[in-house]
């Protein structure tokens, strides 16, 4: 019996039949995976059988909430979104902000789960459970600014929350993102899910309370909470005055913030163009997603140019790298007209940004050339030439076909040894972080479930020098493979399960993470956890997901990195000389498996490993 | 004392010193100038004096509504916005629909006035009467859309309606317009007084309820209205489906819809790329103003090259002759990207495409070169040039810095005979209808107080073959002092005054007219009147504003029509030939004084007239 946080529902859409129906959401399931990540993944591994057609009506799109989500505590009012990759045929999990979440739970569910294919253009409009199926052809088309305002105008309802995808989308090019307000699900494709449903858009209107097991409670395990806040060296002013772009200058400082497709990073090094006292030129003020006291996301404002006038919410860090340093771009006005364009298309801009420089790099080896390109002077550095790429791939035109599906796609289409220069992991184009000067970011990009993933498992202890558990020598393996094990389950049971902002870990929870959680969760809902059971559910999260690809076909050899760390060492910056060589890659993740109970020689979980964890059906299904 | 439709209140704000104060707004204003254009023109004539800067702090701002707004009555929830304007430096009137309109009736008042200047980015924000004045910052430079998505996040109150100034208004180019939602008060440059005054935007909410003096009255005036609606051949399905870009087939037809800055009219007809046809391929849906059962307002998506996705509330017919015939462009997915382009920077799209199309002329003569465009190659036809001249209009870049206040000040500087290529009256550019077939248009053209104006005494008479009052042959010059007279005072009285949509009246209320605003006005208000004494509403506004422009400086000179309409005879098409010349412009001229009771010599009002129409203070004033 529920007492609290969950609303203990779930809503089942079905597009082919355009039927719904809700049902009880089990306690254990609950209890053993939090919300957010892990319930996403649970149904997947569930629901979606092996081999399914990432872009066929089998495939599910799963919203999923938290515990947290609508409640007072701070920074937790987030979703998950969870559905089998297009771009890298494993989990793809992705999880964002702003409003839509907190109106998903008003309306009373914990979960979501998308079903089937809409014969036409369809968008679905839940009105406190009420659930309609509408024709999308006025929005089918638009932007996801524009999608939004009108389907707010056509349902006469300002306060409408939608979650929507763009032209890239619906074209499903295997990069597109989910939109809501101007937060995104970014990465691993989601959107191409949602186009390939016929699906433009879910609109939520709910007015349904949220209620918790204990107020007293949880006002003493957010005090906790605040006071860790309160007490970050890096939280106030810096992150809420900055956001997550200020680690542009600290990044460049390591000499690992990837620049020119990751051939030149350390040497052009543009932080005087994209650094923090340029961004503040450009800043106009912080947005905030719901509950949370930080206000982290900028608004930022470009000058010069054509680009004058373009307002984006933005550039994150992340951006800032993939429009900026990896397209040799050090414009900043063209990133924020990147960023604004990629959001209003919806591309993810990460995934976005390598495969254009990815581009530029073939174009100035020769593998590419204007006749590929149409006519386009792909060098490093041409921001228009970025800007209209962006564009052609939403599209599929011209050349921007080749690259919208990613790089690894791309790579395999091109030829030509084009593979070395595709910057991926289990095809996800790599996060800002050229870990030949981070090695278990390193480890982490190699073994996450979702592929190269900053929000999984993210090494903060080698960027921010944070000694928790341990301190981590960046340049070092050693231990590496404990530290990634540790960051992927923590990360997983106070971030992606209960829904936690994942910048708030790194950036004040970490000593009290666990603990804090297991507190939250009994102030919420009256389930009661020690702080390993807690990591616990982490760890069977992560589990649950490996199994997955498991299924799909992925093995040890998927566990790797870009050929370009292992072999070409950094050329100069504060991490020059480094790379990740072959045998401490296999030093690192013989470690890794070990320390997670999975056969080193196949990469699969175990079967004791398994049933520890409460997972004795999968092991049947792999057959371990 | 007011029975109704009337709030009986004006709020005046001073943005120099903070402050409002409530206001009674007096009885007899009510009853001679009914609302809208009326009330704008009284206290623009009372408020500011002659020879005021326009752009400086004692300009004002007039915000005015009809007793018609919110009520039940259809297609009338409207406003007026007034000032002296920037372009013309007469009268400035501009109307506009959506939904800002009914929120102000909503507030509590009719008039709104906003005075001073405010000393750094101000928005205002009016709850129920109650106003504070907000710094700006935030949203100063933004787009338009931006702009009031920001504002309703930052008053955390997505219901709140907004008024706002684009780029182009903060740099206050003299044909910036204001913008709320998606409709603009688009002509006279009245953004850029907007943005003189610090003041980005006005934010409302209101929950007032609105009266009318006899509900069951205005049921049977609604009814006469509906069944006039109902049996128009123009308004369903046509109207509805198409909105005013239905025009386009019909001018092209007869040889009237400009091009290429004129000199191209019948030769140009781009029917196939910009007519109906071509149209409903991109048309998605359309939009209602509050109140309208029409919703003439297509939303359009274009679906080409760098502009796919692009989507935009319009064009509208003037847009598509701005944009498209004018300048040469027959792509349509160009004139959608234009028109959301200058929407979002807030230009008014007639004036910024009658700029452009001017400065091809002169590049295509040789008068303006590539040393003054900057690079730019601006032929007729040049749709990317077009895109990027709207934007450096809106910054005053490069060459945009001298066509952005108007072709009238852009000729004055450039010399050379430019002036001869400036298509305007008083400084505004022309609207859709070459004259030269189309006589009483080209005299309404050429009088109306507030420039080359299609909003002010349209003859339909000569586009849409309606016979009322009488039928007129387009290319004759009989009777078309007395014809453009009663479009001018009927459209005053029937539409501006009242917040009619002006698209109304030749579509389907031409029957009823000013009968039918008499029992309008009495069923909501209690005021009554014969239906010439509504009529009189019209000519007494006209007047004044006749007379606030003679006060100004205005002469008989400034009645005249561009020189290239007088001397060159169209070339080609349904109107070959024709032209209007100078001997029968001053026999049209001569007839409308008469009919005036304006003095032939100086065109400036008898007193015999402004005492009979109650405005003998006026003609103290200007001495007659």
């Amino acid at each position: 019996m529920y007492k609290g946080g969950y609303r203990g529902k779930i809503l089942r859409i079905n597009l082919t039949v355009k039927t719904s129906r809700e049902e009880e959401l089990p306690l254990e399931v609950a209890r053993d995976f939090i919300g957010g990540a892990g319930f996403g993944i649970k149904y997947l591994f569930d629901e979606v059988k092996g081999g399914t057609d990432q872009l066929g009506p089998d495939n599910k799109l799963i919203y999923s909430l938290g515990p947290f989500t609508g409640t007072t505590i701070p920074c937790a009012s987030r979703m998950a979104v969870t559905s089998k990759s297009p771009l890298t045929n494993g989990v793809g999990v992705s999880l964002t902000g702003g409003y839509f979440p907190v109106e998903l739970k008003r309306s009373g569910y914990d979960v979501l789960i998308v079903e089937g294919k809409a014969e036409k253009p369809t968008y679905v409009w839940i009105k406190d459970g009420e659930v309609r199926f509408r024709d999308a052809g006025k929005v089918w088309g638009t932007q996801t600014t524009d999608c939004q305002q009108i389907i707010k105008d056509e349902l006469n309802d300002q306060n409408v929350r939608i979650s929507c995808i763009g032209p890239a989308g619906e074209n499903m090019i295997r990069i597109a993102c989910i939109i809501n307000e101007r937060r995104a699900a970014g990465r691993k494709g989601l959107g191409a899910v949602m186009g390939a449903k016929n699906l433009k858009a879910i609109a939520l209107r709910g007015t349904g309370s949220i209620d918790v097991a204990s107020k007293e409670k949880l006002k003493a395990a957010i005090g906790e909470m605040q006071k860790a806040m309160k007490e970050s060296p890096l939280l106030y002013p810096q992150f809420a005055k900055i956001g997550t772009p200020m680690v542009v200058d600290l990044t460049c400082a390591l000499g690992i913030f990837p620049t020119k497709n990751w051939s030149a990073t350390g040497e052009f090094a543009p932080v005087d163009q994209l650094g923090v006292e340029a961004q503040m030129t450009r800043n106009v003020g912080s947005m905030h997603c719901y509950g949370c006291p930080v206000g982290c996301s900028q608004l930022k404002l470009a000058k010069t140019g054509s680009y004058a006038g373009t307002l984006t919410e933005g550039p994150e860090y992340e951006t800032m790298y993939s429009f900026g340093g990896q397209t040799g771009v050090d414009n900043m006005d063209s990133v924020i007209a990147g960023d604004r364009l990629a959001d209003e298309l919806g591309l993810d801009t990460i995934s976005a940004g390598v495969a254009i420089g990815f581009a530029m790099e073939l174009f100035e080896k020769g593998i590419l050339t204007t006749e590929d390109t149409g006519g386009l002077q792909l060098n490093f550095g041409n921001h228009q030439a970025m800007l209209t790429l962006i564009h052609m791939m939403a599209f599929r035109e011209g050349i921007g076909d080749l690259l919208c599906d990613g790089v690894k796609a791309a790579a395999e289409k091109i030829g030509k040894g084009a593979d070395k220069y595709a910057i991926h992991v289990k095809g996800l184009e790599l996060p800002a972080y050229d870990v030949r000067g981070a090695k278990a970011q390193g480890l982490n990009f190699a073994t996450a479930y979702t592929g190269a993933d900053h929000n999984r498992g993210y090494a903060f202890q080698e960027i921010f020098d944070i000694p928790v558990p341990y301190a981590a020598d960046r340049f070092s393996t050693e231990k590496k493979g404990e530290l990634t094990k540790w960051n992927q389950d923590v990360q997983m049971a106070v971030c992606d399960c209960p829904t936690m902002c994942a910048f708030i870990l790194p950036m004040a929870l970490m000593p009290i993470s666990t603990q804090n959680t297991a507190a939250l969760m009994e102030a919420a809902t009256g389930l009661t956890y020690t702080p390993e059971e807690i990591e616990k559910v982490g760890e069977r999260a992560n589990n649950l997901a490996k199994a997955f690809n498991v299924r799909e076909g992925f093995t040890q050899a998927d566990d790797t990195l870009p050929e370009r760390l292992i072999t070409e060492p950094l050329q100069s910056g504060a991490s020059k000389g480094h790379l990740i060589s072959k045998d401490e890659l296999k030093l690192m993740l013989d470690e890794y498996y070990r320390v997670r109970g999975w056969d080193p020689k196949t990469s699969i979980p175990t079967r004791e490993k398994l049933v520890e964890l409460g997972l004795g059906y999968v092991a049947d299904q792999l057959g371990v």
